[in-house]
């Protein structure tokens, strides 16, 4: 950290972004929420074209430390809404990154948001959160992890006409969130190939009507219809094939008492929502674990929170 | 109602119960309201096997005076389930209505509520509004419209392995609803066969994302967010030939600042929803009037509020 400091304590800023989960089964494309694990970018913008990228953490040695790395590439996006990029032309990027990659936790997500939201404060905040939405959606494709990443909590995501809206709302329910973590990597593009581009019109309908209960039941706080708000339809049969123990790790996961369970994002990650007043989030993570084991997936067990404030500054 | 009297003032009771609006757009098959227009009925249960039924108001002359008659049907239901069908073999059925037969106000619907909860309270009610919600389901082959009637306000509704679960709630948001009512019948089956078996996954996501918003703005009040959360793209687009003038209606009821405007159920009405402190309502139904007028059809408008209570007794 010396070097940036000598450089300039003032073009520099530590963010912290929360790792995400999407969809929450019925709420394909739409729904997400925020965890308890995090990535730091510690980033100062330079007014030379150095480029220094250091990263620590989840996935290390497969980050990008050029022109291609995603957090660079959203600050950039940044500076040039903001009529800067002729004004910092070079970063220092440092990442201690606890968000495993490419496991439906949404690591690419809280890069990019990372990037937008420490290059916003450095340079005075010209854009509010709403704005940052925008842009990340943009560089993502969707905005179905940036929303909870930016805004925390669970988020609702329109997008009409090309615009985003997203609302947030945190839940009257509290939850443990059983994430199994299995150990090989799925890329979002492989799990978007195996989906249908139609699918019936009852699929349809049994996504519509739980993905509104499960807004309406987290909202008010009504655990009882949660019961099969989680189900899905349109995306988790497709790509169960892709998840080798998915149905048991699901079944695994209730029987042990799990509100609800889902695959997170595009997976392979699954994830458990367990009341928090019934203090099982332990069995329902040993449980997971085993049924992914009897399938030969070797997988670990996080036991999370809902993050409630999203990115934020850590320090500057 | 003297001969009613007569018989026996201890069996009867009058009830009131709302007509409803399904689908609000976005929430196909799942959301509902109930609206401030009623069908009465003045029931008495018979211990011999007279069946004597007479209606008034809306859609009189051609309301079944035999065992056909809903209202006799559903209340057999209920005596039958209460194992009561022996002790109550007849009925003075009294039905005053306001509801508009056919058009997408749950006229069937109000019917079917009103003989299950009128039997119900008179026979000491044995089943609560939920299993009032079962029997009310299996007669009508789908929850869309008796659950509003049940319960009131708006609703949200699941089938789950045939199981019905509805979820009640009342919006933050005041509105004013106007309903454009053409004169036209419409019956649900022939709206139900225009539908396509599958659909494109982008519309179904299309519709899950402004369902949850729908329901999210709703429970929170926030106005801003139900900016497209009406829209459809799953059955509205492919009844647009049934209800001629409807995409100009809808133009028209925005263009007077309608909040989102739908068809009702499965039409031919159509139901715009209006900020209540915004006075507008006169507007929006003079526009949507007009604009029906512009491709020859005859329609007439209500504003009416939500109803918050669903079915209940006035009298006995």
């Amino acid at each position: 950290m010396d070097n940036a400091e000598k450089i300039s304590s003032e073009n520099r800023i530590v963010v912290r972004v929360p790792g995400t989960s999407a969809n929450c089964g019925s709420g394909f494309d739409c729904l997400g929420l925020a965890v308890t694990i995090y990535n730091d970018l510690d980033l100062t913008l330079l007014e030379d074209e150095r480029l220094i990228i250091e990263s620590s953490g989840e996935g290390a040695e497969t980050i990008p430390a050029d022109e291609k790395n995603i957090v660079w590439k959203s600050a950039r996006l940044v500076l040039e809404r903001a009529n800067l990029a002729e004004k910092f032309k070079g970063a220092i990027i440092r990442m201690e990154n606890h968000v495993p990659m490419s496991r439906g936790l949404g690591s690419s997500a809280a890069a990019i948001v990372a990037g937008l939201f420490a290059a916003n404060e450095i340079i005075g905040k010209p854009f509010n959160k709403n704005e940052l939405l925008k842009f990340a959606t943009e560089i993502e494709g969707h905005p179905d992890n940036v929303a909870p990443a930016i805004f925390g909590g669970f988020t609702v995501s329109v997008v009409d006409k090309g615009l985003v809206q997203t609302f947030s709302f945190l839940p009257k329910n509290k939850f443990k969130l059983v994430v199994a973590v299995p150990n090989f990597h799925l890329s979002t593009r492989t799990a978007r190939q195996v989906l249908p581009k139609t699918v019936p019109l009852k699929d349809a309908i049994f996504n519509i009507s739980r993905a509104s209960m499960l807004v309406a039941a987290l909202i008010e706080g009504k655990e009882k219809f949660l019961a099969s708000a989680f189900d899905d339809a349109l995306h988790q049969p497709y790509r169960k094939n892709l998840v080798p123990g998915m149905s048991e790790v699901f079944d695994a996961a209730k029987r042990a008492g799990a509100l609800g369970v889902a695959l997170s994002g595009a997976g392979p990650c699954l994830i458990a929502f367990s009341a928090a007043n019934k203090h099982i989030e332990n069995e329902i993570a040993t449980e997971m674990v085993q049924a992914f084991k009897k399938n030969d997936v070797q997988a670990d067990a996080l036991i999370l929170n809902l993050d409630t404030r999203g990115a934020y500054v850590i320090g500057n």
